[in-house]
C-alpha cells in the first residue's frame, strides 16, 4: 500500500520513486580469506562513487568539502571527533538525490559463524543453531555498522536497517513477511536505508539466512527502482570462471517474459544460454552467480535494468549514475534487461 | 493483538509471559564524561548477573562453562575466535529462562551527537539536524552492538533491535507507532531483545529522541512483565542529590490508581511527596530522575513492581531475580509499587 502511494504521487513535493538499489557485494568490500576484514580502500571508493552518483551538481572537478555524518570515535583513534556545527547549520542543503537503497553482502563476515552452526538449515532447539544465530547476527551487523559509518563519512545520510529487526521472515527460505514501510518512511525523510544479508526467523525451519540478493529482488519488486546495480570484484558475468584466461565477459543478457535469458553481446555467444558456466565471484557462498543471475532475471523481467560491474572503476561510477546505454561499447560490465 | 495472544495461552508449551524488563542505565554501563567509553567491568558484571538471574539451576557455586555466543573478532585482538561446535551441539539446552527484555540508555554515547545538532527538537530540513540524526544513530547503535556482544559472551542469546529500525515513531515526542510483534516473535524463539534509546521519526517534528525509559514503560504496558528493574550507578532514588551527605534513600514508594505517589519507607518521610528533590543520576540528560519516576509510576499503577538499584551489587542480583519482598530490610534500593 505504502509503495503504491510512492508511485501515485509523482509531483515535485511528493516522494519521488526510488532511483537505484545498489548491492555492495561482499567480495568487493571485504577481504576474502581473512575473517571479518573490511577492504577499507574499496569500501571508501564505493561510498565516494555513490556520493558522486547522488550529487545534484555536475561539479567542476574541484574537491568539495564533505559534510561528514559519522561523529563517533574511530577504533584506535584517541581524538574526539570535531564537528563544525555552525558551518553545517549554514548549508543550504545536502545537494544530493538520496533516493537510493544500499544492500550489502557478508563477504568475510557472518559466513564463519553461519557455516559452523548451520543457521541456514534451521532448528532453534539445537543450542548450536541458536548460538550460531546470535553469533551470525553479531558479525553481519558489525559489518553493517562499518558500512553505514563509511557512507556517513562521505556525507550520505545513511541509516542501518537489519532485515531481522525490520521483522522480515521466511517460510521454507522464501520471503514470507517483509514489510517495507519503515524503509519507505526513511527514504521519504531523506535517509538512505542500508540493509544486509541477515539471519532471520523462518516459519517452518525456525530460522535461516536471507541473502542480500533475495532482499534486492524483493525490494525491486516492491519499489520499482529505475535501475539496480551489483558491485562486485570482477567486471561482470563471464561464460566461465573469470580466472580462466579464455573467459568471455557477457556484456548484455536479455530476459524474456517467461524468465528465459539469452546472451545478446558478445555476438559470438548469441543464443547460447546453456552449457555456459557463468561465474562471477566463486567465493560468494550464498548462492554464488547462479542465484545472482536468477534474481537479476526476475528484476529485469519487471523492466528494470540490472548492471553488474566491478567496484571502484569508471564503469561502476557510470552504472551508479544510470549512465549505461545499450550501445555503450566503452562500458565494461554486464547489462541484464528485459527483451521487451 | 500479538501481546494478547502471549497472555491468553499460559500452557506449558505455549509462550510464557515476559518475566522481566531490565534497564541498563547509561550511567551504569558507560564512563560519564568520557565520550563513547564503555565501563567494561560494570557491563560485564551486569551481564553475568543477568545470566545468573536467568539460570534455571540453583547451582552449587562451581563455575559452569559458559556457551559464549560472540564468535566475532574483538578490536585489537588478532586471534580468530575459537568455537567448539561439537561441545555446543551436544548440550541438552541453555538452561536459561530467557524471557527477559533488555533496554539500555545512551550514557556517554549519542548525547554529544544529539546535543550538538538538536535532533530532539526535530526539523529534518536542517542539514545539521539531518546529519545529527545519522551521527546519533551511529553512536547509540555502536553501544547497542557492544552490549549485545557482552550479553552473548555470557551465553545470553541476545539480538539487537533498534526502535527506529523496528519502525517505532512518535508524534510530538509521544509514541505514535510502536509495533512489538518482532520483539514478541524473538522472545518466543528464545532470544533476548536488546533495545535502546534511539533517534526516531516524528510525525509533527520530523524527528526526535525516544528515551529508554519511555520504551520500557511502553513495553511494560504491552507485555505485562512480572517486574521491571532499573540498574543505575547509585543505590536508588534519594530525597536529594545522592552526593549530598544527608541524602536519604527512598526504599519504598507507593503509587495510587490516580498516579499520585507517596513515600512508604523510610517512615520519617512518610506522606512526603512534595518538596523532596528526588534524584538518582543527575547526568542522565534524557529527563533524569523525574522522567524515570514518572515512567516507573505508570508501570507500578499496572500492578508491576519496579526496582531501582545499583548495578553490580548483591542488591541488583536480587532485583533481577525478582527476589525483593516488601519487608526486605537488607535490600538496598527503591521499590515502586501499586498501593492496591
Amino acid at each position: 500500500m505504502a509503495e503504491e502511494a510512492a508511485q501515485e504521487h509523482p509531483g515535485p513535493s511528493a516522494p519521488r520513486p526510488v532511483r537505484c538499489i545498489v548491492k555492495l557485494g561482499g567480495a568487493a568490500i571485504t577481504n576474502k580469506g581473512e575473517l571479518e576484514s573490511i577492504n577499507e580502500e574499496s569500501l571508501r571508493s564505493a561510498c565516494a562513487q555513490l556520493r558522486q552518483a547522488m550529487s545534484e551538481s555536475e561539479g567542476d572537478g574541484a574537491p568539495e568539502k564533505v559534510l561528514g555524518m559519522d561523529w563517533s570515535k574511530r577504533h584506535g583513534d584517541p581524538a574526539d571527533p570535531a564537528v563544525d556545527a555552525e558551518w553545517i547549520a549554514g548549508m543550504a542543503g545536502l545537494g544530493l538525490d538520496t533516493n537510493f537503497i544500499v544492500v550489502h553482502g557478508a563477504g568475510s563476515f557472518g559466513h564463519f559463524q553461519a557455516s559452523r552452526s548451520g543457521v541456514h538449515k534451521g532448528g532453534l532447539h539445537s543450542t548450536l543453531v541458536k548460538a550460531g544465530f546470535v553469533a551470525t547476527r553479531i558479525s553481519v551487523t558489525s559489518l553493517n555498522q562499518e558500512i553505514v559509518r563509511a557512507l556517513a563519512r562521505e556525507g550520505i545520510p545513511s541509516v542501518g536497517m537489519s532485515p531481522f529487526t525490520c521483522g522480515w521472515s521466511t517460510s521454507q527460505r522464501k520471503i514470507a513477511s517483509a514489510n517495507a514501510s519503515q524503509i519507505i518512511q526513511s527514504l521519504h525523510a531523506g535517509f538512505v536505508p542500508v540493509l544486509h544479508g541477515d539471519a532471520v526467523l523462518d516459519e517452518l525451519l525456525d530460522c535461516t539466512i536471507l541473502s542480500g540478493d533475495v532482499i534486492i529482488r524483493h525490494l525491486a519488486q516492491l519499489l520499482s527502482p529505475k535501475y539496480v546495480v551489483f558491485l562486485t570484484d570482477v567486471h561482470g558475468v563471464y561464460d566461465r570462471p573469470p580466472t580462466d584466461p579464455n573467459a568471455v565477459l557477457l556484456k548484455e543478457i536479455e530476459v524474456d517474459d517467461k524468465g528465459s535469458w539469452s546472451i545478446v553481446k558478445p555476438a559470438l555467444l548469441q543464443g547460447n544460454n546453456k552449457g555456459v558456466e557463468i561465474s562471477v565471484a566463486a567465493h560468494d557462498t550464498t548462492g554464488g552467480m547462479e542465484t545472482k543471475i536468477l534474481e537479476a532475471a526476475v528484476i529485469a523481467r519487471l523492466g528494470i535494468d540490472v548492471y553488474i560491474t566491478k567496484a571502484g572503476t569508471e564503469h561502476s561510477l557510470r552504472a551508479l549514475k544510470g549512465d549505461v546505454s545499450s550501445d555503450s561499447e566503452d562500458w565494461l560490465g554486464t547489462v541484464i534487461r528485459s527483451s521487451k
